[in-house]
C-alpha cells in the first residue's frame, strides 16, 4: 500500500544540485552569503526537478484527532478542546488560520478522528477513522486495520492537493505523548529524554506523564516494524500525516515539517522510506524538550528557533517566506555577468 | 542637533505592555506559547503606542557609501563594487531588491559617499557627502562637519519615509572594516574580536586587515565621544544610519536591524541615546564572526541565525514576515471567551 519514495541521488539529481549550485554562485553576492537559503534554494530545485523551482500553492493541511491516554489528564487541556480548535481554526480566529491567511498559505483541516461530529464546511476534510484512539497505557492506540486507514487516508489528501509544497500542522490534546512513546521506541532513547511538558504542563502533571507514557511502553512491547510502533501509539493525525509525507515525497514535493508531533509522523515515514527525509524541511526547534534531540538523532538542522510550542502548524508558516525567498532569490537574481559587477577576481587593488 | 529618545518607561508605556501581554494571554494558545512573537507583538505595541499594532508601508532603506580604507585592499572586492551593486539594486537584480519586491517592503536607495555620480532615478536619494571617506588608518575617515551632514541627511530621510517601521540596509566595500574599528572602539574589545572575513576573505586577506585596522586605532585615539568616534572610523552610510535610526526612534517606529555593519550604526545612536534600543529588532546573527558578541555586549538576542553574510538589508527583509505576523496575530486572534473554548482551568480531567 506504501509509495515508493526513490533516493535523489540519480545522476540527474546531482547534476542538478551542482549546476544550480553554481549558478548561485554567479548571482551578485560573494560565494554562500545567502547561507541557509542557498542550501534550500538547491533541495528545491533537486525536489522538485527542475532548475528554476517557484514554490507555487503552498499547501497547510492540519491533521486532528483525539487520544485515548488523554482520559489519564496527560495534557493541561481538556480533551474537548481538540474538537473546539478545529472549529476555531475553521473560524479564522486560531494562531494557524491568523497565519495562513497572512502568509497566504492554503489551509485545510482533516478531522482523522477527533471525538466529536462536524458538519460539512469549507476548508474542513472528514476522514474520521474513529472518535479517537483507544488507551495506549493498556494496549495498542489503532488496529492495524485503523492505522492503514489512517495512512491512506492522509495519502489520498496529499495527492488531492495541488501545489509544490506541503506544510504540516496538527491538533490532538494528548499527541506530545504519542509523539514522546513514537520518539522513545524509535530512537531506542531513556523515556526521559523524550517527554516535556507539551502546552504547559507543571512539575506534578509532567511527573504524572511520564508514569502514564511508562506505563504505555509497557503495554506495547517493542517491534521492528514501524507501522505496528506507529500502531501503538497512535493517533489518527500522526497516522494519516504519515501517509501524506509518503505520498507528498514520492510526488517531489517539499514536506515542511512543524513541531514535535509532526516530526514524529516524518519520523515514522523516514523509518518506512529514509529518501522522504530529503524532502523535508523543518521548520523550527520547537521549545518542547525532547525536540532539538530527536532533529538532531535524525541529523537535521531546523530553520527557526523562536521559543514556539504551539503546533498547529505555526512554525511551518512561519518559514514559508523563507523558502519562497530562496527560490525567488534563485530565479531572480542577476548574475555578475548580466549586471555587469566585478567579481573577487578582479580585486586587484589589494 | 540630535533628537531627544525617550525611555519608554512611562506609566502610560508600562500599563500598556501589562495590558497587550495579558491579551496574548487570553488568545487561544496555551501562555507564551508563539514564543518569540509574543514579545515582538507586545514590543510594537509600546513602540508604536498603540494597544492594535499593525505595521503599515514598512521602508526597507539601503545607505552606500565608499570607504578611504578600502584603498588598502581590506575587503575580498573592488571598490567599484560599491557602485555596481547600487545601480544593480536599482535595476532589480540585488538580492535586497529580490527580497524587498517578494516580501512587500518599499525599497529606497541612498548615495550616502559612493565614489561614482549617479543621474536621478526613482528608488535613488542622493544624500552624498563626499565621493568615499578618507583613509582612516592615517587619521578621521570624516570631518565632524561630514560626520554632521551625514547623520542629519540619515535623519532627513527618515523623517520623510512614511509607514511604522525602518528596515536598514547597506552596501559599502569596506564597511565591514569601519564596523570592525567601530565595535572595538565603543566595547573595548581587542580587535581580534571585532573582525572577521567580511564577504570572503581569505587567511593572508584576514591578517593584512587586522594590520591595517592596527593602524586605524592607532592614528584616531580614544574619545569619550562617540560622535567623535564615528567621525574617526566613517563611513557616510553608517552616519547617515545613525541619524536615521535616532530619528525613527524618537518618532516612534520600530527599526529592524540588519547585520554586523547596521548594528555598528543603532551601537553608536545607542550611545547617545540608549533607549533606542527600546524600538529596535535585532533580525538576525551573522556569520561574520564579531556579530553576535556585539549583539550579546549589548543585550540584545537576534530573531534569525540563517548563515546570512550579505549585508544589503537581507536579513533585515527575512524577518519582516516574523513582525508583521506577531501583530496579525495579536489582532486577528480569538480568545478563549470569543471562541468558546475550555481553558486549562477546566481540566478536570486529569
Amino acid at each position: 500500500m506504501l509509495t515508493a519514495v526513490p533516493a535523489l541521488d540519480q545522476p540527474d539529481d546531482l547534476e542538478r544540485r551542482e549546476r544550480v549550485a553554481r549558478r548561485l554562485d554567479r548571482k551578485t553576492k560573494p560565494v554562500g552569503a545567502l547561507g541557509r537559503l542557498e542550501s534550500l534554494a538547491v533541495q528545491a530545485a533537486v525536489v522538485l526537478g527542475t532548475d528554476t523551482p517557484r514554490l507555487r500553492h503552498p499547501q497547510l493541511v492540519v491533521f486532528a484527532g483525539d487520544h485515548g491516554l488523554a482520559a489519564h489528564g496527560v495534557s493541561a487541556y481538556p480533551q474537548d478542546v481538540t474538537a473546539q480548535m478545529v472549529s476555531n481554526m475553521l473560524d479564522g480566529g486560531a494562531a494557524v488560520s491568523v497565519l495562513a491567511r497572512r502568509l497566504g498559505l492554503a489551509l485545510t483541516v482533516v478531522d482523522c478522528g477527533v471525538r466529536a461530529d462536524f458538519q460539512p464546511r469549507a476548508g474542513l476534510v472528514r476522514a474520521k477513522v474513529a472518535p479517537g484512539t483507544a488507551d495506549a497505557s493498556t494496549g495498542p492506540a489503532m488496529t492495524p486495520g485503523q492505522g492503514r486507514q489512517a495512512l491512506q487516508a492522509g495519502a489520498a489528501i496529499a495527492r488531492d492537493l495541488r501545489g509544490d509544497v506541503l506544510l504540516l500542522g496538527e491538533m490532538g490534546i494528548g499527541n506530545t505523548s504519542a509523539a514522546s512513546l513514537l520518539m522513545a521506541r524509535l530512537t531506542g532513547r531513556p523515556l526521559a529524554d523524550c517527554i516535556g511538558r507539551g502546552t504547559g504542563l507543571d512539575d506534578t502533571g509532567l511527573q504524572h506523564k511520564a508514569a502514564v507514557l511508562t506505563r504505555a511502553l509497557s503495554a506495547n512491547p517493542p517491534t521492528p516494524d514501524p507501522l505496528d510502533t506507529l500502531c501503538a501509539f497512535g493517533g489518527f493525525e500522526i497516522a494519516a500525516m504519515c501517509g501524506a509525507v509518503l505520498q507528498a515525497a514520492a510526488d517531489r514535493r517539499l514536506v515542511v515539517v512543524d513541531g514535535f508531533i509532526t516530526t514524529a509522523a516524518v519520523a515514522v515515514a523516514a523509518a518506512l522510506a529514509p529518501a522522504v527525509l530529503q524532502r523535508c524541511v523543518f521548520a523550527h526547534a520547537s521549545a518542547e524538550s525532547g525536540h532539538a534531540r530527536w532533529l538532531a538523532d535524525l541529523g537535521v538542522q531546523p530553520l527557526l528557533d523562536l521559543g514556539l510550542r504551539l503546533g498547529e502548524g505555526s512554525g511551518a508558516a512561519l518559514a514559508w517566506p523563507l523558502l519562497d525567498a530562496a527560490c525567488a532569490l534563485l530565479d531572480e537574481m542577476a548574475s555578475f555577468e548580466s549586471a555587469g559587477i566585478s567579481d573577487r577576481a578582479g580585486a586587484a587593488t589589494r
